[in-house]
């Protein structure tokens, strides 16, 4: 497809470019290379546009903006995001569709129920008593344990565990290699007549999903000591996090990758956390609390807002230390002033 | 059952709360909810007691205490563990107990050994030559690779990989999805002349986990370079940590979730690693020191003791750097108010 | 194999130690334990030299060191690193040989294509439209899904995920656990008139890989939005690591276990970012720039060298960050003798 018979697709006009240059494929401003075709929606994306490599970017007929320096044309339309959802199929493969069926390789206990319409994929495991709700799609090499309870309509990547009598909710999707409901990290430690002595504690309790989630890939939920750490419904989960044992989020979260909470933590709801923070065991996180980064969380955090820094603070107060060290230069040179003109007075 | 069924149950006295309140579950006093009954046997979480919303409370008969401020029921007894462990059975459920014998899914090697009363589950792979003690579960989906030894009584649980030729001790369990013994990370880089030459450096060696040690989900523990990794006899080690080739751990060492230890850091024994903590290589880590969550260890830590911060610091002095931005406030105070004072004086 | 034996292997001449020791195994001077082998090329390592528990160690001829403190023998020879490569099959064992043949009990779909001598290990999936390279070693328990490209001579570890349509280049390991391709984390959040929603972002990109690249176990790196994220040629990548939707590393990068690149952000050539350090997304990495451990990097970098700290700062300022609580100290007594000063002034 070229440029022309592209701006002819989506009804718009050309500005800047060459009519001929071929059109491949669909990206954001920021990521395009040469052959996308990308939109501006948002003004405040203006910059993006200037330095975008896209050959084609959907613009509102009556913008205020310029074709991209690196000599992408604009095409102008009623409605860029319109256009570019309408051009997004030519360029782009949706997932596969699974149909339903069970195939022979998997292993399904007997006792197991399996709802209507269910897809087990290849060499998949459900295990004694273990439900999987209507319309499921379970891929090759999931394990689905004893008792375990699956809603209706979820989506289980390949290498997917569900441990024993977890509940996972409906329309709820896990990536690759996510293990819900192992063992929470629970040890007593003894000096004993013979030395040391270790003895885990039993971790009794489930796992349990609202509705609505969804779990990156090789992320990992522990099962509570008792009752069950609980997702809450709509949360979105991020790859490689950690959700330690009795952990209970509310509904409306976002945990971005690598974060890690520890046991018996308690999230609001809409409580969002940014890639690598962690927060220490037993807190309290107040709806609408936003961790930043790589923050580290040591105490409650009780009213909403930005927090910062490890230890975590509220933003205003995280970026006063973060700029200490220059006032310590600062500090510095005063000080030094100070002492020569002390040393002055002292010897008049 | 109802709180005055619990409480004839475990032969206590009730204080507070409704006879027929309905009992459901057991918990611990932060995690409880309506319904739950828990206890209190050191006086210390006390204040737990008052914010608890347990149904009911077991605490010693002498306890000079009050019932819980949500509305929950003290229950007096003679022992308040002693009854909390008569009372859970009632509402936990024991996990599935795997029977002797090989799925007839699963795929072993006919030059493998198998111990006795082993259970080998559906879709597991049990390499040639390897070696599995007596008495262990592999569950579904789990992969032992050539020549590697198994001890006896270990629990393996589904999407475990054992790579070739590592030794795991008796008595281990490893939770859904951890490797141990995949490759080290190591390169040699040099500027050849047709450019970057990046050679792998053949990692040799194996992983060797002692007895009595548990491992989380997803952890990733590599084969050393050359000789071993150890793992101590009665280490625990949680979710997603990382341990680099040739770490070798003492016996009864405690790592956190999402530590990461990098090569040939030797730690000694009893060494706690709280979550997230990262230590360089080639560390040398003394018997009894406790790493606090968050810290970044960049050299040896050699006496005993809390460390804290990253860099990380003895706790003493790392606290004094958290603190060091409220000190420059200070300052600046100070120093404007002396700035002023000498000005004056200068006047004179 | 004694001491003397190995002397007389490698032609060279004993200096301390003991003829008869037994001889079992070999390591670097710094993990090696008794009865180890081990080699100084580089004067630069001459205290492990001193520290060093090897029973043997080669060492040049004329170099200018004397036997490890611990007892263990020099052995004289004209070439360290030589004496030590051969040496070494002594003592190690190489890895497993996979000859090619797909196993019985591998679900690889008809319309897959395999390519030649390859070798598909047991209860591995391939799945629709599938293409597999020659000479790839894919061992139990992979799934490639459908319409993946994997390269020639790859070797895919148990328990890895390609994911639909991804594209692995040649000579590619992958370890054990690694997810290529799952969703990134994408959600448009809107408050709407019954509420919170939160709709998924579709994630309609792949992920291609370049040839030579090694990634190691558990990682995950994501498919992007649209497009694909991008892993440049001789790339390696350590366990654990989190590449984000539409990252793009240029070649001969390194990136070490547990760091998180978040989504958009582009790296240059041989960028190099040590273990747990973070990078936000839609930043652009200088060539040549060095992330160090535990780094939280919020910014650009768009100048090669050294960074370190979070938020990340050039070597050189960094530090000055981590030293700014020392000089408060010093900043105090300065301050406090100021002031003493000013106020006898002040009384004269």
């Amino acid at each position: 497809m070229t440029l022309a018979e592209l701006a002819a697709f989506v009804g718009g006009t050309i500005e800047g470019g060459s009519p001929d240059a071929p059109v491949t494929g669909v990206s954001s401003l920021h990521d395009a290379l040469p052959g996308d075709v990308s939109f501006l929606a948002n003004p405040r994306y203006a910059r993006q546009l200037a330095s975008t490599k896209a050959t084609a970017v959907f613009v509102a007929s009556g913008a205020d903006v310029r074709p991209p320096e690196a000599g992408g044309a604009l095409v102008r339309v009623d409605s860029p995001d319109g256009a570019f959802a309408k051009t997004v199929p030519l360029f782009t493969v949706p997932p596969p569709v699974r149909k339903p069926g069970i195939h022979p390789s998997a292993v399904v206990d007997p006792s197991a129920k399996i709802g209507k319409d269910v897809h087990v994929g290849p060499l998949s495991v459900i295990g004694p008593g273990a439900v999987i709700g209507d319309r499921c799609v379970i891929e090759a090499h999931v394990v689905v344990a004893d008792g375990a309870v699956v809603g209706d309509d979820c989506h289980l990547y390949p290498m997917v565990s569900i441990r024993e009598r977890c509940r996972i909710g409906s329309r709820v999707t896990i990536h690759n290699g996510t293990v819900i409901g192992a063992d929470g990290f629970g040890y007593e430690t003894k000096v004993g007549p013979t030395g040391i002595e270790v003895k885990k504690i039993p971790q009794l309790g489930i796992v349990e999903i609202g509705d609505d989630v969804e779990i990156g890939a090789n992320a990992t939920i522990d099962r509570a000591r008792f009752g069950a750490t609980v997702i809450g419904a709509h949360t979105k989960i991020d790859n490689l996090v950690q959700i330690g044992h009795n952990v209970r989020t509310g509904p409306y979260c976002g945990i971005v990758s690598q974060v890690g909470i520890a046991g018996s933590t308690h999230l609001g709801t809409g409580v969002m956390i940014w890639g690598q923070a962690g927060l220490a065991g037993h807190l309290t996180i107040a709806d609408g609390v936003e961790i930043l980064a790589h923050a580290g969380v040591a105490g409650d955090l009780l009213a909403p807002g930005q927090y910062l820094g490890a230890p975590a603070l509220p933003k205003r107060d995280a970026l006063r230390v973060f700029h200490a060290p220059r006032a310590v230069e600062r500090l510095k040179e005063q000080v030094a002033a100070l002492e020569a003109k002390v040393k002055a007075l002292e010897q008049r």
